[in-house]
């Protein structure tokens, strides 16, 4: 199985040229888009959207993502094998979180022409001429060794991202864990989804607070919004935004029945600091 | 064959994550998207295109659709078996048009968590936690039985839809069908689709009227306004809108090369009122 | 292999209904999505978007087209066989840019119900009823003269488009070409795309001249700009344009990380006239 993303959006038909290359390749073996929304040259946005959806697939499978705003320049294009399965695209940061989850077993640098689909590709979509065949030539089982010079996974490109850290303060009989983090992505539901890890939140209650600078023509104003964690949307008013554990494992702002997004459009963003607080009684 | 509809968009890997886990428990059973551009949380939108698509597909087709403002409260997890095949999802009136349609030959609250991807599922994704995997078995053969315990079918949520109402009235020498009902659904077409059925429809000449309230700042003006029924598009000038029998089985505005929606945003919308008289020598 | 072009967008079920249909007559043959974002009823940019893809298929896979305007009228639906593979739409141009590429083996009339999904098809979606069982057919080995009368090839209709000239001058000891044509596409990355093939470009140093007309209230400017010939995106700095030779085959120009189209939306549309300039030593 191969899986795609890329931001080449569903307007025109990039998509299915990559698509008609793997057929060529790799007959009755089937692909699944993740997403082709993602907004142009945005490498964060789709090393997130990577994050949220590759660990549910079959072990083995090969995923394809062409996000690549260095095409034709001197950027390297990539394949790697983890103990999940295959990811090839360029070398830009798109594989950076899943290297953060589980360890390179190759890498390679994709110089071997002739797993490509003509020995001169195109200068501005390498997508459908190097990458879309390649993957499909892992996934008939090619070795990965076959399709280039192998690299030190350590070299590859790591995207500069925010940072979360930990504090944890004893305040009176409690012992309370303080994350800073901030938000890092946005989804089409609008929810606000954060750096900070599901995992990190203990059982027992806690909460989420916003700093926000709110810029005006006249002014500029520092503020807090404070918003309660909870179990899922239904657990606050039709209206009403509460902090939770999002799907993809991260803690998130979402609003029940609307946007938490449009909601707070004045004081957040991606990039936006958050605190997240629990509390534990010791 | 497992068709998907959902509220999820493009823009994410969601849908992504369902077929990731639908692939792992049935590999080799292609999936099929209805659309996953239902707007956010519209249970009749959604409960509409499944019934604009499901009766093409072939018998024994699993239909998973998911949209689910109600996903970790209370509302029931379900599937369903019809004559005409599967129904796994929110118990939130999604299947109610299908069920207009055909007998529920069984119907279960999925709570066997043995065919949920993990025990501990999300509070927020059931779609890629229950509703996916158990759609997966069922497309595998798993008996409807398995998946959790009986319930009626008639204790499903049924949605407090607008219904049509009908009048034989006989004006001189003709017998007149007068049907009363309003708009359900408005497609990307722009076509505005009123819940009044094809088969209501007799042979002959027929008209729609729609009853419209204008407001503007100063006043609000109530008036009528009438449209031929035709054959197809083409059967008027280009410009020009008319009434007709949908592809999807219910009479629709449509302009021709344009948007009925657009061309009457003043004064249509879902749940505007319309009337179709078909008259009938006798 | 079915592929499958539409204007029906992604709001909608009716793509699904059409894969229903392909999927009773055909199940196991695998569909492929080239778009279905054609804006509605725009035959040129189904037409292209089928030209920017289907040579990447595999030999012998099934193109099926609706862009439809003319869908319940007299228009032909038609079936095409040709050294690549088969097409199957309405006859209103969809296919002109196949045929200028390679021969028609075959063309026929559809009018064979046998071979539609029901003998009364929709008036206004033969997509569904006609071209998509017609396409799985076909897709399962039914010979083309099967599913209707033949037609000679030369009577299919053709759209009236916009063409490109070449000039060629000798200016002192140089030979130039000068290539005269228009803007005929514009992409979802803003890239606009001429009609001048890149086949007509040689070696060496080339450039893109735009003659625009500005329309203001007050006057009407008419004016030329000139843009470099690149190899790709970024041999121009970030917010820069240049023509180059696009990944599809002609000519376009794009903006390093942008979109050319909105940076350019005040003198370049589909339609404004090009010229391309390459200079070759003697």
């Amino acid at each position: 199985m191969i899986t795609m993303l890329s931001d080449f959006g569903s307007k025109d038909s990039y998509v299915a040229a990559m698509k008609g290359a793997i057929a060529q390749i790799a007959p009755g073996i089937p692909t699944c888009d993740l997403t082709h929304e993602v907004l142009p040259h945005n490498i964060l946005a789709a090393r997130f959207n990577l994050l949220m959806a590759y660990p549910y697939f079959p072990q083995g499978t090969v995923h394809l993502a062409v996000v690549d705003p260095g095409v034709g320049s001197d950027r390297r294009a990539i394949a790697l094998q983890s103990p999940s399965g295959f990811f090839v695209g360029p070398d830009n940061g798109l594989f950076s979180g899943v290297l953060e989850r589980e360890p390179a077993l190759a890498a390679v640098n994709l110089t071997n022409s002739a797993y490509w689909r003509v020995p001169s590709p195109s200068a501005t979509f390498h997508g459908r001429d190097i990458f879309a065949p390649v993957a499909a030539h892992l996934a008939t089982g090619v070795p990965i060794a076959e399709v280039g010079d192998r690299i030190d996974p350590a070299s590859l490109v790591k995207p500069d991202l925010p940072t979360f850290s930990t504090d944890i303060l004893f305040e009176g009989n409690a012992k309370v864990a303080h994350y800073a983090g901030s938000f890092q992505y946005i989804d089409g539901f609008g929810n606000l989804i954060t750096n900070i890890p599901a995992e990190a939140i203990p059982e027992g209650p806690w909460r989420l607070i916003l700093s926000f600078t709110k810029e005006s023509s006249a002014s500029q104003t520092e503020g807090k919004r404070e918003f309660a964690g909870v179990n899922t949307y239904g657990d606050v008013p039709v209206g009403a935004i509460a902090a939770l554990i999002g799907s993809h494992g991260w803690v998130e702002l979402a609003c029940n029945g609307g946007s938490a997004a449009i909601a707070l459009q004045d004081i957040a963003a991606i990039g936006t600091p958050v605190q997240v607080i629990c509390a534990q009684i010791i």
